[in-house]
């Protein structure tokens, strides 16, 4: 297996998707809340880069059915139906719903990533659901989304811990700089909500009072699904 | 201490160097060979970015006590007098010369780092005397070259330990999502030869016939210098 992990937007060529899997990791928070939000029975979640872009796609698809989501600054973009907090994305909000989102790294990732042959959404939350989804590919790409094209920890560690679940200590496949970094920084660097409010994105998160936030993101296998980009966004199997 | 690590170029703003002390490392070679040269006795050294920039920079010094040293896509650039294997900088070669170089990252990285009140270079071959020269800073900037705009594990690790021997465990002072991850990777990553060869850098090397390269830059504290920025480029105290 050959997988490769990049840390920033600016550092995956869109040619480097090609026949691989992309996987798409945002931490904090929008990989976390896309999780949430089909576990949780949306039926679909389109990825959007601008907040324009996004208010056009919604009004396009009629607002009957359709939710519009994502921050701007950590805050949900006035005018929106939801922000980026998973704790947003109950059942009673969002199931049976279409959702437009767009968010300032996160979405901006899958936008790059659709050049894969196949892009699934990672978080701690469905973390082990992921590691199992990629068994048998002979190419994984995985994008971390960071923060504002600069390196995050959040989504290192969390590439490291998919890794681990992955290809335990990595011999035997051939990994990347970034790749052998994710591995080193999982055997040192255990996830949870502590780990996380250390963090650059926490932090932010605290600044906005938004730290609440950071528990779902902390929570491992929170749950059992694998987010799929196809022609209608991501969904789920089944979903 | 306030310590930001930055893993590649665009992620650092020139406007983070300000009022701080900037350590630019580029492991596989830059930093490592500019060590070498001014250990042997280089006058100076003259980091440009591009290689024409070099050729007449060198010739309006006078080529008489001038190398134009440099690489590109790894090998001596035509008609340089040196390229960026710290072999060639051998006592005999540059002692009382001054150097203009220019190479693919490590020199891009000094171009941005003058923005620092103060800049050193750094590699494995002096990290003890950089952690040195470092302290009572109370701003630290460590910029790594990285690959052509990618994450490089050897400058990663490289930071990591300069982390170690200036803050150990880095408690008490304010470190970045990049520093607090080169400090993780440095409790899990010993450097040395063997590690610098399983690097895309390393493997860069060996494949164009350059793997002898990565001894040196393995050796940790060959030389007790702090190559330190200034007016004649970069020079050390006395040198």
């Amino acid at each position: 297996m050959k997988i490769d992990v990049h840390y920033t937007i600016p550092e995956a060529d869109p040619t480097v998707f090609a026949e691989a899997t992309a996987v798409v990791i945002d931490v904090v928070r929008a990989t976390t809340t896309m999780v949430e939000a089909l576990a949780h029975g949306a039926r679909s979640i389109l990825p959007t880069a601008g907040t324009e872009e996004a208010v056009k796609l919604a009004t396009s698809l009629g607002r009957d059915d359709t939710l519009l989501c994502g921050e701007r600054k950590g805050l949900k973009v006035e005018g929106f139906d939801l922000g980026n907090s998973p704790s947003e994305f109950t059942p009673d909000v969002v199931e049976g719903k279409r959702l437009v989102m767009s968010t300032t790294n996160g979405t901006r990732a899958f936008g790059l990533a659709q050049e894969a042959a196949r892009v699934v959404a990672c978080a701690f939350t469905n973390l082990t659901a992921v590691a199992g989804a990629l068994e048998g590919s002979d190419r994984i790409v995985v994008l971390c989304a960071g923060r504002q094209d600069h390196f995050s920890i959040d989504d290192a560690v969390c590439a490291g811990h998919l890794l681990e679940a992955l290809v335990g200590d990595g011999s035997g496949h051939e990994l990347n700089d970034g790749a052998r970094a994710a591995r080193a920084l999982a055997r040192v660097i255990r996830p949870g909500g502590s780990f996380l409010r250390g963090t650059t994105a926490g932090q932010a998160l605290e600044a906005i009072g938004l730290e609440d936030d950071l528990e779902i993101c902390a929570e491992m296998d929170r749950h059992d699904i694998v987010p799929e980009l196809g022609d209608q966004g991501l969904t789920v199997e089944g979903g």
